[in-house]
């Protein structure tokens, strides 16, 4: 038995598998203060019997084992997370293997094991929602480094009829100031999902997602990319999206799967909204 | 005794070495038609009684071991060379074990192992000349997914004074197009060597590299980001480029080494013009 948590600002969803990537039981807990919300974590898990668990969460988080913080999530808005020793708690109670990883990174290796990206050493898991995220899967390993990526946030060229100045605390019209699920609400003054029928809201955000896509393609060459997250749900994004990177891309990425194959290359999860929680699974596997 | 080449665009390097990075004998041959360059390396090799080889090369290149045009020259603008297989001619005079990647990546990977990133599991290698390449070492492999990473190639946002269009047939305005050392020609009207008193000219210069290296870190977390080539023996550039890095991260990547350290983590090759040479060497180890 495996034990798995997506951690995410809105809720923890944990679940007890196998590694054959079965969940065989689930909860979703809502992500009120930690002590109240690993209060219930560790109701569900007592007495499971759990082996090992992994632990995909909402970052930035310290994932460096020499740091004094590791297993913390850092320095989050969300009030009373930040500094919180995550993993720290969880060993207090199982002293177990705990394997922690960021949410999205959890994600792109659950569908590069079990999803769209199966039997690949290679993927992205994009998701696009409250904020963007993106895990990576490379030469067969989560990309890691001085911290964990944080590609949500690269710059981005402005689209020319936007006039909307970004929503990011940090870096005002990154990626994810511009695109996430907040910028369309705050650009257009209305929620993503009352706006469906509005063309010109969706060419604009395939504008800024195809254009992070072709520079993710340019640095890290995926071999899948997948695109998830409350906005994605959005299905007519994706031919918008293709066809702008394809335009961006311009035919320098000399290979049939983005030259003839785009449909099966930008794609939906393959786990579709467990995409965390088994990729939290996959990693203790 | 393991044989090394840096095959580029203008140059080949060939030399002879050992396991500790050492170059025992280097020859430098021009960059003519393959007929003739291959003559002289393979002439230079010949009876060294080498039993391992190492070969960076000048892109885009076939590294899919699957693919029937592995080991060539793929769809190069170089005249001679486009569809040249280098590696099965080499093959043909040297039947011994022969590792082939592009000269950025295993410039990165010299600089991992007796460089300026020596110790790290994760560096990036950016040439910045006639055109602009990098490597990438992440988690202590050399990235490559569908074919080998093209960052040279990303979109970048403009900078406000610029009126040059870009120089990248494929791209037009993309990094290389508008940072290259012959960008920097076309846009000033004199080559980047007469320009070094002009500060106006590496300001803009730095606020394009530094938008791409913000974009990199973002994407790859690296421990260590190597500027080299041609347009970066202006060592001027390197407190521009770090300044506006800074900047433009606006605080947001928590790591010691990027918000105090960074005259120490935005540096010059530690192998200076050996990097390609001792890195095709470090391929074979």
């Amino acid at each position: 038995m495996i034990g798995a948590i997506e951690a995410g600002g809105t809720k923890f969803v944990c679940g007890i598998g196998n590694e054959t990537g079965d969940i065989l039981e689930r909860v979703t807990i809502p992500t009120t203060t930690p002590e109240e919300t690993l209060k219930q974590v560790v109701e569900f898990f007592d007495g499971k019997k759990i082996e090992r668990l992994g632990v995909g969460s909402f970052g930035p988080i310290d994932l460096d084992p020499e740091s004094r913080g590791y297993g913390s999530i850092t320095s989050t808005p969300k009030p009373h997370w930040s500094h919180f020793n995550l993993i720290g708690e969880l060993k207090k109670h199982f002293p177990i293997p705990i394997t922690f990883d960021t949410d999205v990174n959890a994600a792109a290796l659950g569908e590069s094991v079990w999803g769209a990206a199966k039997g690949l050493d290679s993927c992205l898991y994009i998701t696009v929602g409250t904020g963007i995220g993106v895990g990576a899967l490379t030469e067969g390993k989560l990309v890691h480094g001085l911290t964990h990526p944080e590609m949500g946030h690269i710059m981005v060229r402005r689209h020319p009829d936007d006039t909307y100045a970004g929503g990011c605390p940090y870096h005002g019209d990154c990626l994810e100031g511009v695109a996430s699920g907040p910028a369309i609400e705050a650009r257009w003054g209305k929620k993503a999902i009352e706006l469906v029928d509005n063309n010109q809201v969706w060419k604009m955000e395939a504008y800024y997602l195809a254009q992070a896509i072709a520079n993710y393609i340019l640095i890290l060459s995926p071999k899948k990319v997948i695109l998830g997250g409350g906005v994605m749900n959005q299905m007519h994004l994706f031919p918008l999206i293709r066809e702008q990177v394809t335009t961006i891309l311009a035919g320098y990425v000399h290979h049939k799967q983005i030259l003839e194959e785009m449909d099966t290359y930008i794609v939906p999860p393959g786990l579709g909204n467990n995409a965390g929680l088994v990729g939290a699974l996959g990693l203790v596997l």
